[in-house]
């Protein structure tokens, strides 16, 4: 065991907005001692309603901000959409390693399913993907999808815990168990494909059958990190998480990332640095 | 009185999405002679909930592509946030005239109202612009704003006859009436501020109370748009709309814009052509 202090490694993390917080939060609490750079391509967002094109330039061009500028040595595409139509992309652009939110969310469903039928619910872009039914057969899991573009917009309207959003999630879900019964399947866990959903998860345990489970990309990302740090990750795990070292970067206007960011972080977000990707 | 046939001006229309193409289906009802450009800054949408540089650099570019390679004579700027916010950087970046939905959605506010009080409902980034008080005090109205960004995601959800957008925008109109009776205001008309929102017409005008006017941005622009071709709109108006050219142009994909356009534009918008403006 060596006692000479290490230097903390850089972890980037990335979103097409601050919904990606969710993770930054799964990951600080299991890496306090790591250093973070987050950003959040908020001149361009949503990702979920454009196309792998779009998506992929968009995303090539953070993921170098947040290695060649930050110095990040590590990635995590804390973004469903991008992990799901631009990871290749990302790998590409970028010399360090990137992990993606799409298979850590398969292999939680996988741990967590009796039946072997899951769902998901995510963003139309990564529904239109495939890439969760995709992981999922890869693990012997059978997966139906639904993309949900209401529950975005009702998560930044703060309505995480209203009467309106309680009901449009029961009309999602009852729809995507009318397809699962028509199919024959017998769902036992709903992944929560999209990092702002974490929020509303309180509504979707309500929402869901008895014994079913919900099952949060986020965490499950977070716990891939740590397994991929392995030996690493015991130097970097000590130490709180209070204060553990992080800078927020935003291609927009920073006001609605510094008000919102802090719910889905879990802390206040601090200043939130201004960046211009030229998109 | 010439014989000779006039070659038709060439109007171009410019909104971040679609929602623009109710202001271009009220433009081709008046002018059906005059040839159309119409550009869905798809790539980049929303502009609503960005900040006013970024607004004004997005919106500056895509008129350009519309006089510079569409050969536009005169732009409406089909898109309320656009307007708001970036009129003048639009008037600074293309030598035609420029016509926003701001003013002329007060004016008909004002010919509508006898209380001279009204409510206007908007993207985020209009009303934090104040642009529509501005306009309705500049005409001698007292305007109350209110961002429904709600309503935007349940139009592009095919909402637009559901119990569930029904409530919301019950919810957001008694949050506006309260704060209008908190402030002394009485209220006859509620104008549209946001060119989605004339498809959730009926939907608005049972949620107003008894004789308050509906006003519809996009109509009251082309209604302004055909007074300032003046002279020339005789010309220009005569004809069957159903012959009347038009190209549409978006910066992403143009399967969205072409399933969901139709119902915007009440009749096929027909080939979508994908344009790079380098965002």
């Amino acid at each position: 065991m060596s006692s000479s202090p290490s230097a903390p490694h850089t972890i980037g993390v990335f979103d097409s907005g601050f919904g990606g917080l969710t993770v930054l939060r799964a990951l600080m609490a299991r890496l306090p001692r790591a250093r973070f750079a987050f950003l959040g391509d908020t001149a361009r967002l949503p990702y979920g309603s454009k196309s792998r094109r779009t998506i992929a330039r968009y995303a090539a061009e953070s993921a170098r901000f947040l290695v060649r500028e930050q110095g990040a040595e590590f990635l995590v595409i804390a973004c469903n959409t991008a992990s799901a139509l631009a990871l290749d992309a990302i790998q590409d652009a970028v010399p360090v390693p990137v992990l993606g939110v799409i298979e850590p969310g398969a292999a939680a469903a996988r741990a967590a399913s009796k039946t072997g039928d899951v769902l998901v619910i995510a963003t139309d872009a990564t529904v239109r993907s495939h890439a969760y039914v995709a992981a999922c057969q890869a693990l012997g899991l059978r997966a139906i999808e639904k993309a949900c573009p209401l529950l975005v917009p009702l998560v930044e309207e703060g309505w995480t815990d209203h009467p309106v959003t309680a009901q449009v999630i029961d009309i999602y879900l009852n729809e995507l168990r009318a397809e699962a019964a028509a199919r024959g399947f017998n769902p036992d866990a709903l992944v929560l494909g999209c990092t702002h959903y974490p929020l509303l998860r309180t509504l979707f345990e309500q929402a869901v059958r008895p014994g079913a489970m919900v099952i949060d990309s986020a965490e499950s990302a977070a716990q891939a990190a740590v397994q991929l740090f392995n030996g690493g990750a015991t130097a970097l795990a000590a130490g709180p998480a209070a204060e553990t070292e992080v800078r927020c970067f935003a291609t927009d206007s920073v006001d609605k990332f510094e008000r919102l960011g802090s719910t889905f972080l879990g802390r206040p977000v601090g200043d939130v640095e201004l960046v211009d990707l030229g998109g």
